[in-house]
């Protein structure tokens, strides 16, 4: 089964732009293996742009000459990515990264590329041309690399196919598709799930940048196995603060068919080093206890995890987000999360969740979603006896009136494990 | 706790419409008693315009004489009602309802009636008089008899307060309120159960009619016990067909607090004979297996129950609805329904939901909302060998493909307590 | 034909509110067949709640009781309109007025008293009774007098005509329907147009308060002498600076047919002393700019000119904005009004309007709009040499480049009638 | 002044599409010299693609190669334009056309060819290219020949600078920009009105394709000569419908500043032989009082006249369209067009327009837009005794109750000049 639980993992974005280069990707393949595989963390994801010489930081130089090959497929950046020579491709990079244990991802961008529509090059697997697959009108806001894909045409799918197969001669296990989410562009959503089914190696489907369109959930569930429910997410409280109203709306689409799993997706985490394109000294602006209200909300939600940061660079606050095995059981082994309240008065701000565990157990969640220190409660839904485990702080108690209460700091939140007495 | 579980009951408007009378409201008193009490059934709720002397079925009579005391309250129509002669109000009736071990209901209209306005009568315990604290411009679209209440006056309040304090006198155990769920004046719901909790006894409050505003939920679930989700629910296939996507939107704001349960209501269930003022054939439209799929989906959801027929006409099927403990168990000892997917293709609609018992076993609904015979399947969270044991046909079965599946007929449900081997 | 030209006259709630009386209604009437018949001014109107005996200012008494006569159909309150008693009506006024060589006007709430609803009176010519004629959810936002009348039946006709019949006896010349034009309920406007046409006597038909819906133009063309393009209007700038757009957008639905003219009315003129009710020192908060800009707009636009303030406590320079015979002629004989331009830089914000006189003259207003003097300029539509007449300040001047330029005040206006050379 | 008056004359479009030829513009630029150029008309425009050497019919060829100079500035294909061999560009057409005594105009598509913008091609008079000032997300929906041009820097106002320097160069007159009304890039749009200003020859700007946002009115009457307030207008009667609507809300904003005359733009005269690329039985399917009705409406509203037919196969009735100089006058010498009313009732729906002579004279458009005869009237403004002379049938009458009436049939006009008596 694909993505049976949310997938955990790294992305080069958030720390590198469209700039990562093999060895940075090679550092913390290495620093996962090492330090965070046994946690559950296991991909390792190239973001955008890696079949781009030049690029630099996030920013993107339109209508730039990419790398591609004889049939319209973007292929890496030699220069960027060495073991990529003589038309390996991402092969063997991929084949480091399986060597360590863990699993490779690529994103790509809808599309084919404007260039191969311009210089109306072949298609494999097909008679048509780049020009005749592509949708004329169908473009990107915010990259001049793709054109959109006819996938009426027969020319449309066996442009996917050949990608795939492409993609699973290389080794790829995961692929973020861009500029596919937000607008879902249903026939090309469908063109590549098609193409990942047929293309004999399992691969994650993650359609980016959301918000994703709520009338598509079903959709989605069926086609993808994570999907963006917001904007690109930054460290800046106030994107953390709307994901509750998104997580909202989202809670009750996530979970299994029988063959993938299906989670709707918060985005990367900005923690630890961050925009290192642009100097060593960028960190995460979120304060500690953002961050610990950032990884309650997506493990509760069950939201795939994804290090934005350079692991490299992680200190121990940020390790101990990522190694709290309770944490992860949450996020693995649980169901039916949803909010049980949210309150706004003019002196506070407060919201819970819960989920249950295989053996039902609950899961609360409690949050302060305000600026001051607040007391927050939820009402557990049978009876009155229970013991409560704090999963953050790693302590034990008892409750004997159905309620579970905290005092928590401005942006904070505690998660704790209840098992009735 | 007010409504710890989601209330269960009669409500005579879809058998009497605004002309019940107290020898019909006892017959079915006496019924649910001798019957339904021991499955959970409690209350027995006396729709709208008792105090309307001339009703004769679901049609109002506009700007009507109504029965009203000195201090602007309606009182029960005595030629309707006997017992509540000499001023007694509901008192007798909710005493032999409450000598049956049930609980006693009625339903209001918001505001303060019209006439009362017009003749500027007085409002107990304020020197406001009637004229002074309606809100002019605030009528209902349907019914003449009301203006609504001016609760940012002292006199709003009071007013309320005089009729909390009547009802309580009167015994009544549940007030339905009617013209507030969807447009949703919020000082007068917070006027309304500011009174029920000064007025000294334990009160459910319903709110009607719907569709009520997702916006308000949070505040919903902290004034109100129980409020509509839709308009008036009738025997029609078109309105249960719709109650899906409502149930969708509405299923994650059920639950308790420490002082009340909140229930997201589907509105009364018209099986047997309704409509009886129109004739004594007249029975529910509803199929057999639409009235399984309307059980099914009520009580998963954990919606109220309120049955809407004359109890005493009922057949063995109707009873049948009613009287299954399995059913009402999942109503009463579940938490965190919400709907497992939604498929619709040219061949078959068809959708899943799924709850889970106190002890974390699943309850799962299977639903055929197409026109023609089809198979439904859901998948279990967590691994592939389950028991299952079937809550409509009372027969046990094992899967070991973490998968549970049933040819459906159309419009029809099936329904499955689910334990984990 | 009826109000061939716009209609102009005086009308007494700007200065009076709900609570004017006979007196003041014959000082005024005194006043314009002494000072201002002889320019074409002629209706005298008495505005709302004349029926009201309580009545005090602007606001109103919620429920009150009013006067009303056997037949539903309110009657002046005796105590306010001394002639009136004995069951006369406004005929004695009415004839007072007449007697003056002038034409008298009402205001009345569209719509049936809800004390009569209330008490179910009967209807004139009718077997229903004004609780069957009512419109039950048709109320009025702003005032509690009346219900809606259900003009698909057979008495809500009979009541217009009553009406109608009562108003024609009286002497009434013109009436002001309000509650009616916004929301725009078609069959009642029809309904009263018809009792109109039926009633034996030339009236005018007013239709307030606006804005009055753009796509109910046609309609009010063929039903309606004219009916408010605005909400109430009063002595603030930004008010009259909006009235700018809306004549735009109405500018081309004024003319005759072969029976009636139909006038898009920009409301009242609140100048000299208004709100006299809260003490004798108010005075238009217009400056004497701004009240040319006004007027020039009205009459070069043909909306019909209402006097708002005290005609006995009119100054100089309030009088001659009314008895300029040259800018009288431009609203009685001039057509195809419409805007030439409107321009809104950082410096300045100017528009111009062009009509056209019986002869073919020009008529061109310019307008600054903005906070600062400035230059507004505006072309000829043919040739360059021109005769120019400024009917502000009555001067005379030639162009000879097709242009028309002057230096205007903030907020001011000036107006030329231009002759080809 | 530019397009004092509204502009006249041919456009190749509705007749070749995107496939006409040097040889067909010669023939109607003849033709219309000998045969109408009396009467007012003048303009030949030759419309898209004219740089496109493979160009058929009425589609686009995506990405196909364009015709283009060294400045990134596309150029006649000389297989189709022979005398723009050797760069002469349209200069030795142009020369032609002038030496007839007529002008000539281009349509050009908004933008900078994408091929320019893939080949990074430089721009004339700035060190900027047009990779660098391309609009990368600016894209037409429907023609795949360009991107959109930042003007907000230096580089694209100097590319519309090279364009129009090399139109002027070559003797344009008229150019019909696409691409570029409904959505109205402001910017784009005062760069090319610039352009126009700063290139030494007067020149029409014609802004295209409709529905233009009547919001920018003003804007485009600073800026533009004419724009299209309809999408493209083909011989189908729903289109001729449906301009009467438009018709109404724009024909206050046409008129003339001291430099140019605005005219809003119903699109071309499908008359005639049409989509002549489909071979040559192709001619107009509007009837001919439909045709009658269109020259009526287009005249009274003073929209430019583009004939759409292939003039040389005109028959003797099309041609009684153009050359009536009693309805061109109305074109050119009148002003304050507007609709008088609009009717629909069930038996039928019918129009009037007015508008004025420099005179004073009325002219009067009476249309019936039903499917039936009708009979129409408009009443005139001011008084009762008219001489009536009727503009397509060239007979004279009087009438002397104000009023002037007619049989239409169906989809069917009159017109009639209108003096006072």
């Amino acid at each position: 089964m694909i993505a049976q639980t949310p997938p955990m993992g790294w992305n080069s974005w958030d720390c590198y732009g469209a700039a990562v280069t093999e060895d940075i990707v090679r550092a913390n393949a290495d620093f996962m293996a090492k330090n965070l595989k046994q946690y559950g963390w296991e991909y390792v994801v190239v973001d955008i742009q890696w079949y781009e010489p030049t690029a630099k930081n996030h920013y993107y130089h339109n209508f730039t000459e990419l790398c591609m090959d004889e049939y319209s497929r973007l292929m890496p950046a030699v220069n960027r990515f060495p073991s990529a020579a003589n038309g390996a491709g991402f092969a063997p990079l991929a084949e480091y990264v399986h060597s360590l244990g863990l699993k490779f991802g690529i994103h790509i961008m809808r599309g084919i590329p404007r260039q191969a529509v311009h210089q109306n090059t072949p298609i494999k697997g097909s008679t048509m041309t780049a020009r005749q697959i592509s949708a004329q009108s169908s473009i990107c806001d915010w990259n001049t690399d793709m054109y959109g894909v006819n996938c009426t045409t027969e020319g449309g799918q066996a442009y996917y196919n050949s990608l795939l197969e492409l993609y699973a001669s290389w080794g790829v296990d995961f692929i973020k598709v861009d500029d596919i989410c937000r607008g879902y562009p249903v026939a090309e959503v469908e063109a590549i799930a098609n193409a990942i089914k047929h293309c004999g190696r399992d691969i994650v489907l993650s359609l980016s940048p959301g918000p994703a369109r709520l009338d598509m959930a079903e959709h989605m569930k069926q086609h993808a196995n994570m999907w963006r429910i917001t904007d690109d997410f930054w460290d800046r409280w106030d994107l953390l603060y709307n994901m509750f109203e998104r997580a909202e709306k989202w809670c009750i689409h996530s979970g299994v068919t029988k063959t993938h799993g299906y989670w709707p997706d918060a985005d990367m985490l900005p923690i630890g080093p961050i925009n290192q394109v642009y100097g060593k000294e960028n960190r995460t602006k979120f304060t500690k206890d953002e961050q610990i209200t950032m990884l309650t909300l997506w493990c509760i939600m069950r939201s795939p995890l994804m290090i934005g940061g350079d692991m490299t660079g992680f200190d121990d606050f940020t390790m101990s987000l990522l190694n709290n095995p309770e944490l992860i059981e949450v996020l693995q082994h649980s169901h039916s999360a949803h909010p049980l309240f949210r309150k706004k008065t003019e002196a506070a701000e407060t919201c819970a969740w819960m989920c249950t565990y295989e053996n039902g157990d609950f899961c609360i969640a409690l949050f302060n979603l305000g600026e001051t220190e607040a007391e927050v409660s939820a009402v557990l839904p049978f009876g009155t006896n229970y013991s409560c485990y704090d999963i953050w702080n790693k302590t034990e108690f008892t409750v004997t009136d159905g309620c579970i209460s905290q005092k928590l700091p401005a942006h904070g939140a505690a998660m704790y494990r209840v098992t009735k007495l």
